[in-house]
């Protein structure tokens, strides 16, 4: 992509009432724009980073057998009253809107009722389980609060998983094969090392724990208790001498830590399924509960998380597997030798922002380091004259002179 | 993919309340689910279909210069009320919600005003132009009536496309060149020979005609005149001796048919952007009005045309380029055979639905004709017996009895 041509331009300021230092350099850099508090439009860089998070999302869920749909926004209230979730009262972050006709309807928040009302249309017999579905798919949740950027938004983009089993060692089953998934994600986005599957409520349907995946960061809404050695936290809502017990955790093994929530699994037993009156009959023909999980991974939230943790105070840092380009190549007044240098890596298949623009180097140079591609490669008389390209990676501080044989070699 | 393990089955009837054939017929082979009129979830082989069309659609907006962008559904009021596009009584098709402190916003039903806020942060400069921002996003319209499946829908997913353009005679090139775009959309769906570019009424702002693409069913639900010679068509509601005159045509060339939109383009001049008070700078300094275009396609109700106009009396016939699978593997109790050829295919990167369940051979051969993939392979006792596979196009009445080998040559 020729940056003459990419509509968006960094800007020195976010708006005035952007907190967040996420939103503040995803609105700088030209990622995002804020249309409202808690609400984010994608610009074409942001969209490429949401779609590269939902590539890795999607391949992990496909590798656990999860099946994709796209479930809808707009939601009768009927299979809501059924399991007790319309009232405001009960819960209070609808966004709910009317039919001409005067009808309410709801603007979805989560879709636990409408993917067990769908697929009651197919599963009748045991010989239908297990099986799991996914979606990736906007959400809106009417927060009294956004002020997080892309860390708690008020329409976001979600990744929600659910399965279905006959029993609970079934259902045990597909729930740990998908948070050995969930940290593959983790793993791939380069945020294994300090993401903790933290035990949480499980709220009131379960006397089970839920599980967050927490990754660690100063702005994290969360305060949680970490155990290094084994691997695993604990939220400090449920942190007690006899969940300690439970979990085999120790007080003294445990370092306080503040997390931002970037997934989580549920126990759902079979609370949706039996309100909703979905059962399946068994080898002998009798009526059985079905065992219902459910698994949200925040994709935007993803998002933001990586630009909050991976910035420094030039700008975004990203890692190579989502980063909007591979290679951000600056030409520094030498067009021909750019020119060439860019068709040469495109035709490779190399996805490259080319800086064709007519603007200083000093320009250039502070663009690239804001947009944070993880390669930079210069063309400049100095770098011609020392015999090639100068090629520095976004995360370090040193560069070198390569030929561009040499880079091609070095990225393939 | 195994059949076995999809979690959609086919059903024999579609809800009662459902009167279009094309949701009707989309409903029984699984590809979607009906929530509400004019709300529908897609099911994994109807979002694969879906996908299929986005990405022709990407394709084309991408080979025009397209940058894709994503909005949001939500939306502030302050920037509809600009433009005079806020009140219900000027636009009856809105569907509003509130924020939890009783500020309204609205739900997207179009995004001129948007896009024009958010490209005022990075455009000034007559350098900055022409370009073109798309998105292709689910758009909500409170409509009083939803009775024709997919082609109408009260949430639905649309791609449209916003140009910028420095005067008249750049926004003729982009709009033509978008033009072009679509036909060949239209091309690769299938539709090519039956979509017409159609003169329609401009609306208030410009004195130029829009133009609709118009496919040629009984069911749509507009009026036009065909020229077939010229290969356009104009709407009825601008049919007058003038109107012909200023276009060219002569009413005895034309021939009345249904049509049902699958496309727009809309000549917008300066509207948008002089009334959110955007505005360049031209190569004298001197401040210029800045003219647009939109140009919008119904990805969904594309879907809808084609599942109601490539159907017969047993089922769905999907074009090659959209179908959830390449072809339809059945077994007809041969599972030895069945199970290499369905891993020879695959290997090969063919997309391949395996028919592997415990089902007579009528329902398997029902079910194939009702989900129209279009290539069915019958493994039996009887083809094998003939030397290999038989294969027959869901388009075609003959088949043919061939080697595993000469299939893959001629797939391939």
């Amino acid at each position: 992509m020729r940056q003459s041509q990419l509509f968006t331009r960094t800007q020195k300021n976010a708006p005035a009432d952007e907190v967040a230092m996420n939103a503040q350099l995803l609105i700088r850099a030209g990622f995002i724009h804020k249309e409202m508090a808690g609400v984010y439009a994608y610009m074409p860089m942001g969209l490429r980073v949401l779609e590269n998070i939902k590539k890795i999302v999607r391949e992990e869920m496909n590798g656990v057998g999860g099946q994709e749909v796209m479930m809808t926004t707009l939601q009768p209230k009927e299979i809501w009253e059924k399991t007790d979730r319309w009232d405001d009262a009960k819960v209070d972050n609808w966004f709910k809107t009317k039919l001409v006709n005067g009808t309410e309807l709801g603007v979805g928040l989560t879709h636990e009722e409408p993917i067990v009302d769908a697929i009651s249309n197919y599963l009748s017999s045991y010989k239908d389980m297990p099986f799991s579905v996914y979606q990736i798919q906007n959400k809106f949740r009417n927060e009294k609060r956004a002020k997080s950027g892309l860390l708690r938004g008020r329409e976001f983009l979600m990744k929600d998983m659910y399965t279905f089993s006959r029993n609970q060692r079934e259902h045990e089953q597909e729930y740990e094969k998908i948070v050995a998934a969930y940290h593959r994600v983790y793993d791939r986005l380069g945020l294994g090392e300090i993401t903790y599957r933290t035990y949480a409520d499980g709220g009131i349907f379960t006397p089970r724990f839920s599980d967050e995946f927490q990754t660690l960061t100063e702005v994290g809404e969360d305060t949680i208790y970490v155990d290094e050695k084994k691997r695993v936290a604990i939220n400090e809502e449920i942190l007690s001498d006899e969940n300690l017990e439970k979990l085999g955790l120790k007080k003294e093994d445990l370092v306080q830590k503040k997390g931002v929530e970037v997934g989580n699994t549920f126990h759902l037993e079979s609370k949706y399924t039996d309100a909703l009156d979905l059962y399946y009959n068994d080898e002998n023909g009798e009526k059985q509960s079905i065992i219902m999980g459910c698994y949200g991974i925040g994709v935007s939230r993803l998002m933001g998380v990586v630009a909050e943790l991976f910035a420094d105070e030039k700008g975004l840092v990203w890692p190579e597997n989502i980063a909007p380009y591979s290679v951000h190549l600056l030409n520094l007044g030498q067009d021909e030798e750019a020119e060439k240098i860019y068709n040469d890596l495109t035709s490779k298949g190399i996805e490259v922002l080319f800086d064709d623009r007519e603007a200083s180097a000093g320009e250039k140079f502070a663009d690239s380091d804001l947009i944070g591609i993880p390669t930079r490669l210069v063309v400049s008389k100095k770098s011609l004259a020392a015999g090639g390209i100068e090629v520095k990676k976004r995360s370090e501080s040193e560069s070198s002179i390569v030929t561009v044989n040499e880079f091609l070699a070095q990225i393939g």
